[in-house]
């Protein structure tokens, strides 16, 4: 595979080389976990394999090769499974390409590479746009504690930029790190909510909003959409924050509430600007993308070379004859 | 503070001794993150803070001062919000309380530390127990992508461990990275869900069948527990591993199915104590531990010495100077 022309080929909008450098980072993920879990085919991070010199390249290509002259502005949605995130994804990609935007949507499964739950909804969503060029959809999936989701996203996000899309879609499932990984990704992070469920209780005990520049209350026209949205009232007046998270019900299925939904994403992207914040966040999103890609590497480096002494240390562990920190201090000294 | 002396008072069992080092545990998580982002408390799991060296000290003297000569049991319970966790962790600890076990039990956010949610779900919850000596309640939180409950929940564990606990039921919110997480932790991870919802699609989709040794549908009261436990049933069937997770049906809220998931609890016990499964998961549980405190270590030196380089390397990212992965081995150099 020549990366140079896959990049070029990207660049050009093409959709296959897109989902060949997207798939190049998935792997990386996979790889970087079976290597940590003790597999072989690992080193992912670390640079050792095929896959991942490809991908080192591709990305190297990608930062440095002539940056676009306005970044694509990245849009994440969030919220607890049975909400409604997919269909309002839907109902944004639509309403952004009436506008002439091209729209990439990354949509992370922060589980399991294995079920396959996201690659389903993925191509039934695929099908609605399959025939429209200005639409990328992809999924990818992670698992475990490696903080796949912190170094392989940006580089996803980066893959789809350098395709010309205005605007990328993250589209997370689940409650808790989740999200807060994404929120870190995103200029906008839109936490999605539907009525009754207790979400919003729910939605206080998980710091979603802490996370929230917008909150949805989607399936509003389902019993209980006011008593939602007063409970989100009552919570954001307590925001002291410079941005207070506007409140907006939509019914995504009908595509109700669209208009409402894209004058609150336009009005906190003329905040991010105005404020300074756009910037501040898009460094703090370099800033963890490179930490994240530095653990990484050291991760699987713990892992391929020195496996066999984490399974030494690991027993003695176990057998009272040491104690996890001095056990840390001897895996990081076995690094030099 | 003596740790030696506070040590010596958790062994015996004394509430706030236990307390008081599970707090050090947590406020080690906080810090670090802190730390990582960019504030000055951190250095924690680094080790330069006098909190950070008595958590040290606590864990040198907890891991290697006289193992029991039975491990606790670690009892995992996750789902999706509104599943009935709290009530079904209630439940276990009163049956397992009848059967004269000591029983910890240990809330853990994944998501944040501020918004208290645990917090007061753990204070409801101990005023149940508050006059029984043989039932430690603490909850944890943590945030962002540091991994922070990997590293901080074996060390919460080790000490209710030595506190005495028989059982420690670890109880958890979310779907994603958090329930896989917990699972690495537990001996037995317990999915808890409700009829309805979309639950057992959305479990499909999460891939938490790969995490549940025992399955329960609570509130089996409702309608549609039925079609509940027969789509369980079926992604069951397909499971080649050889343990197979069964489907218990409770009603947590008026005790009923308790004694059908506590005989759940204990065939998967004994499964995992025949196989070899439970010593296999203790070492891997081991080996995580040191991983992920290592790794915390290391972020911590990339905060605490490297936060400008750092930023240096972002603003360079941002402007197409650099890419990720060279940006990386900067600074991995940089460690040494």
């Amino acid at each position: 595979m020549d990366v140079r022309e896959l990049v070029g080929q990207a660049r050009q909008g093409r959709p296959r080389a897109v989902a060949r450098l997207i798939s190049l980072v998935e792997n990386a993920v996979e790889n970087a976990e079976t290597a940590a879990n003790g597999g072989q085919s690992g080193a992912s991070a670390g640079g050792d394999t095929t896959a991942s010199r490809a991908l080192r390249e591709a990305m190297a290509e990608l930062a440095t090769g002539g940056a676009r002259p306005h970044p694509a502005r990245v849009i994440g949605l969030t919220g607890s499974p049975g909400v409604g995130k997919s269909t309002s994804t839907g109902m944004l990609i639509r309403a952004f390409r009436r506008r002439g935007s091209t729209v990439g949507v990354l949509a992370v499964d922060p589980s399991s590479p294995f079920t396959g739950g996201a690659l389903l909804g993925d191509r039934v969503r695929m099908q609605d746009h399959a025939t429209d060029p200005g639409v990328f959809i992809r999924s990818m999936s992670s698992r475990g504690h490696l903080g796949g989701l912190a170094w392989a996203t940006p580089q996803a996000l980066r893959v789809l930029e350098a395709a010309g899309c205005d605007v990328i879609l993250v589209e997370t499932v689940g409650v808790g790190q989740a999200e807060v990984e994404i929120a870190h990704l995103a200029d906008t992070t839109v936490v999605i909510l539907a009525p009754g469920m207790g979400d919003g209780v729910q939605a206080a005990k998980a710091g979603i909003l802490e996370v929230a520049d917008v909150l949805v209350v989607n399936k509003a026209d389902r019993d209980g959409v006011q008593t939602t949205v007063r409970e989100l009232r009552t919570m954001t007046a307590l925001v002291e924050a410079p941005w207070r998270p506007p409140i907006v019900t939509t019914v995504a299925s009908k595509g109700e509430g669209v208009d409402d939904l894209l004058a609150a994403l336009d009005k906190h992207q003329a905040y991010l600007e105005e404020s300074g914040e756009a910037r501040r966040r898009r460094l703090a999103r370099a800033r963890d993308e490179i930490e994240a890609i530095a653990l990484a590497q050291l991760r699987s480096r713990f892992a391929v070379l020195h496996g066999d002494r984490l399974d030494v240390l690991a027993e003695r562990l176990l057998a009272a004859e040491t104690d996890p920190y001095a056990a840390a201090d001897d895996l990081i000294a076995a690094l030099r």
